[in-house]
């Protein structure tokens, strides 16, 4: 099963994301709460809020704030360059399910060797996000995913016509933020991600 | 026994925290590594080079972020107000140390009640750190003391000077931070501070 992850913005209302998440929750894997701006206590916040809106707490994913991930009892985290590394997280804390952004190869095999259960690597195509950054293109991807052994999830400006060359080109799934959290319609934006990724069929 | 705690600045390069903690360890009984600034992996590795120049674990606190704390292993934790909750972090880890930050005689007795080990409480003096803010007082600080039944630990543009006076006000210790840290003589410094308090003969 293709693994679909939603990646807050950054830069909504709390409700917003929280009210879009709640919508679309039952179609998608996994949905991080990326609030880097945000303190421990706010970012615990958002994990309530989401949780009272019946996302469950295996599905949500804090970026870098472990603590916070493991005081909710949530299911996993995603850490960065300048965070505790997958091998601390993972001795520490082995209920955990530890993903790493990467953006090179020998970031990705340092992940696969330190025990991250998958990377996202990016970004694919170019987006907003990553304006004046070239995009690391299709070809990256499918080198990438041939030399490490953990899943390897692609994100950057991929809209859903993308996804199916994404998919050929070995990732086992792919992270969407803006393209969902500031669609005008979250919920069948999903469900097209979903189309695209050969799971038309999915229900809960 | 009274409690000196040292709280980083900051502001100053990590070599020269870790250097100054490295000289004056023996004297004091808790060293805090607040760097509000800096990544998880960045205060992890202040950890290590404390820990390499031979501060023990048990009297390093970290600022905000437990994540950091357990995975190091060190004493504890201090909690601001946008932190986690003292009884979010004594239930999930119930082996650390944890002092909250407090200002106001409400916020005292919450930390109090969510199971806090201690509070520090301030600014008593005027401080460069608190520019245009109205210090607290002695006064204040009396009050505090004998409201709360967990330590009070007293912060603020406490100089060695005022060490007696604050704690006659019901202070169980002092916190300080650039008094030492951008002192000439951080060493001295500190032996003063604890001639103060009454320890001359504190040794190791």
């Amino acid at each position: 099963m293709k693994e679909l992850h939603l990646i807050s913005t950054g830069s909504q209302p709390i409700e917003t994301f929280v009210h879009i998440s709640s919508l679309v929750h039952s179609y998608v894997d996994y949905i991080h709460v990326r609030e880097k701006h945000r303190a421990a206590k706010e970012i615990g916040m958002i994990v309530e809020k989401l949780l009272e809106a019946s996302v469950p707490a295996q599905k949500i994913v804090i970026n870098d704030r472990v603590d916070v991930a493991v005081v909710y009892g949530v299911g996993g985290v995603q850490l960065a360059y300048h965070s505790l590394s997958a091998k601390q997280i993972k001795e520490r804390f082995p209920f955990l399910r530890v993903g790493q952004s990467v953006h090179t190869f020998a970031e990705a095999k340092q992940a696969e060797n330190e025990g991250a259960d998958y990377v996202i690597f990016g970004h694919i195509y170019e987006t907003n996000c990553k304006e004046g950054i070239k995009p690391r293109g299709l070809t990256s991807l499918q080198e990438l995913a041939c030399s490490v052994h953990i899943p390897v999830v692609a994100i950057g400006g991929i809209t859903p016509m993308h996804v199916r060359d994404v998919l050929t080109a070995g990732a086992t799934g792919i992270a969407v933020m803006s393209t969902v959290y500031y669609a005008d319609h979250p919920l069948s934006t999903v469900q097209l991600y979903r189309q695209q990724m050969g799971e038309d069929t999915w229900t809960f």
